[in-house]
């Protein structure tokens, strides 16, 4: 089949607004999270999963590869295109139905298509919300394939932890939809296959609805930013707070003093929660329900923060409560903090909780040693274990050596897995942007079955990671 | 290789005095938490990962079906071996070790052959646990495949849930010893291919260790028995306590009035909670950390259940507040209440939570017309959706006639899987006991694919389910 035969198959499906082919309306598709990437032969918009079937279908018999895009919040790439003008973008956005919330049964049967901010507006006329706390915007299927995370996983987990049910289409000539797992939370009737879909970006087949686990809405919360004088206490503070307060702690995240200096200076109307400096930060959140009031919850707070304020070897130098949001308004300035300050080299990585600290120390001495030029500007969500080890390489210094970037991802990945036993992808998926990572430091066997269930589920390549390459 | 060779092989690898062959001495093994079941060839105790994979390699050479097993306290026959006396029991209690808690990390690194009440005993002394809460005293090994539920799967989740990393040896004649996931909370880095071990009943390989997520063992808590005038306030409560309470609801337990009658008849030393007879009860705990005190938690469930209490049209009839631990004894007295009543048809369902009224109503209704000697005494985790829903078939009304318990299990399952879209097996797994409603239930190309994973993982058939043979 010719490029332009296929181009009218597909308008056929679809209808002919809904391929799209100009470089120009492309453009905005070839993106994701951190900007341009790809370059995309066609992009298709299904509206139903029979249309979404049939693309597949004919994608598979015409061998064309198809590579699913949600909401292009992603940061590995994994919804793009590669460069080489071949592949064919499936666009989810308009499997905007279902949106039905189950109040009684706290769940959302979801359309792939429907953006998380849409899912949380309607859960929330119930007190609920979907517990996956971003910056960005992603839409469910996104989410779901890339198995996202966020500020609340401490408390939540991840989206894998809050998928019942996952509708899929598999990519073969005969498109076949799986609907895998059920609409109730406890289902152990046999192998879990749905486990295999959530997470792998997108490269068992298009994710077109799920079921999706809802929790309860915090009525009351309070927030308070501790500053540290030694990054070290940080497991101290982790296992003396989740003592005293047990479920109630919601988040724990990390801010080193180069990040929190960098979204201080560059953002425009932030509060300095401090006037002196210090090494290290941790924001923290308590929420409860409704018969958990705000000064029941911020006694609680003060409470537990004294003994480290007070001790003979005070690990904590000075506390900031929050009153009005300008503590999250801070932590959710970090990014642009940095991309301010420089080219950000982003490391999505994952450590023992114990090990946060440590690695940070000779991490940045390393780099401190071999890249002077280089600001670690890490924070994060230490409380799991997760850690946005940024390496910000300032405007001041030029343009990123070729190859650099990827050797600095490499080298800090290979140390968090090599080293100290942690992920080089804690939240953000396998992508392109970290493929070198998956092939370096996961072990062969591994890839291997990986490749294997890829093409059990579908026997067509589709998304951006070929886990049966990778085993190669 | 002759019967007898093999028995020297297995010999050769554990030492004599750990392969059992006596009749007598292997009827102890031959057995689970629902009593005697199967015959078995041999069992075989390794000691070492090295050891199992030796025996795993000797018996696919020879072609002998292994049956891996952990503590015997599974209910669907999924540890035992079947009637033909060709099986070979794989028993995991040597592998004790290792028993590692890294209290910052909050996680254990265990052997499979480990108990539950071991980990917890070592987890306590950091005042941690790990959050399945059961009757049962199951093997590590076994709740990882068995993907093990229990009374506090409302706050916790299940076994999944809590796994990081597993342990496998392959059923082929290389046994590949694989290590899937790694000791940190996030790890988002491929396609989590220890999912398909965990609730696969020992048909991927032997579970030979695991990283477990451990939790804060709450300081606080109070519980309450709940009498409804009415089962169908159920749902009612479950969203007013959770919009009230917020995660400090740990625990949300339905007994029916046939269940609570039956304990207390026939289990000595329960307190009877109310003079009067109501309908159904729910039995609640909140749970928090050392700052939240016991007379806090206990005037914030009182003033929660008071609307209902006060109502116009009251739904809750009466309410006992727990001093001493007796409405929990009570709840674990119910399975003895019920086999003291007579012969036990058990289905571990789970529903919509806003569907265990109306189906608990609806299915009472059909069997007392259909089978009026049978007693339905069901309870369970209802906040999950979970229900044990036992048929009882009284001593007085003789032995069970041949083939009912199968028809009636499955008459249940299938009410459950294709009116209310739930699961034939909540918490319990997939065994020779409910695998007609496995193979009944479950669509084909999702039995096709589990097949398929299966022989992926281990080429070689173990395990009490060939997921293989459940797709033809």
């Amino acid at each position: 089949m010719s490029d332009i035969a296929l181009i009218e198959a597909l308008c056929a499906i679809v209808g002919t607004g809904h391929v799209v082919t100009g470089r120009a309306d492309l453009a905005g598709y070839d993106a994701d999270g951190r900007g341009p990437v790809g370059l995309a032969a066609a992009l298709v918009r299904p509206r139903s999963v029979q249309e979404v079937a049939a693309v597949i279908a004919l994608a598979a018999r015409e061998k064309v590869h198809v590579v699913p895009q949600g909401g292009r919040t992603g940061l590995v790439a994994g919804g793009a295109a590669d460069d080489t003008g071949s592949m064919l973008l499936l666009s989810l956005e308009r499997l905007v139905e279902p949106l039905e919330i189950d109040p009684i049964n706290r769940t959302a049967r979801v359309g792939a298509g429907v953006s998380l901010s849409r899912l949380n507006a309607a859960a929330a006329e119930h007190g609920l919300f979907f517990p996956i706390d971003l910056g960005a915007d992603p839409t469910v299927g996104g989410m779901v394939s890339a198995n996202t995370g966020g500020a609340r996983f401490f408390r939540y987990g991840d989206v894998r932890r809050n998928t019942l049910a996952v509708e899929l289409v598999a990519s073969s000539p005969e498109a076949h939809v799986l609907e895998l797992g059920r609409d109730c939370w406890k289902q152990n009737d046999g192998i879990d296959l749905k486990q295999m879909v959530i997470g792998a970006g997108g490269g068992l087949g298009v994710v077109t609805a799920a079921t999706l686990a809802l929790q309860p809405r915090p009525v009351h919360s309070v927030s308070a930013l501790i500053a540290l004088s030694d990054a070290s206490a940080i497991g101290a503070l982790l296992v003396a707070f989740e003592q005293k307060w047990g479920m109630l702690l919601t988040a724990f995240e990390g801010i080193s003093a180069a990040a929190y200096a960098a979204a201080l200076a560059h953002v425009p109307r932030l509060r300095r929660p401090f006037t002196a400096n210090y090494p290290y930060f941790v924001l923290i959140e308590l929420s409860g329900g409704a018969l958990l009031q705000s000064d029941q919850l911020e006694e609680m707070l003060v409470t537990a923060v004294a003994p480290f304020l007070e001790g003979v070897e005070p690990q904590v130098a000075d506390v900031a409560l929050d009153h009005g949001g300008g503590l999250w308004a801070l932590r959710h300035a970090l990014t642009e903090g940095l991309r301010a300050s420089g080219t950000v080299i982003g490391c999505d990585i994952s450590l023992r909780r114990g090990d946060v600290a440590t690695f940070r120390a000779e991490m940045i001495a390393e780099l401190a040693r071999d890249h002077p030029q280089i600001l670690v500007c890490d924070f994060g969500h230490i409380g799991d274990g997760g850690l946005h080890f940024n390496l910000v390489w300032p405007h001041a210094a030029g343009a990123v050596p070729d190859g650099l970037a990827d050797a600095l991802r490499l080298r800090v990945s290979t140390k968090v897995v090599e080293c100290f036993g942690g992920s080089f992808s804690a939240e953000h998926g396998v992508g392109p942007r970290n493929i070198i990572a998956y092939r370096t430091l996961t072990a062969l066997p591994v890839r291997r079955l990986a490749g294997c269930v890829q093409s059990l589920f579908s026997p067509v390549p589709i998304g951006r990671v070929d886990y049966g390459a990778m085993a190669r």
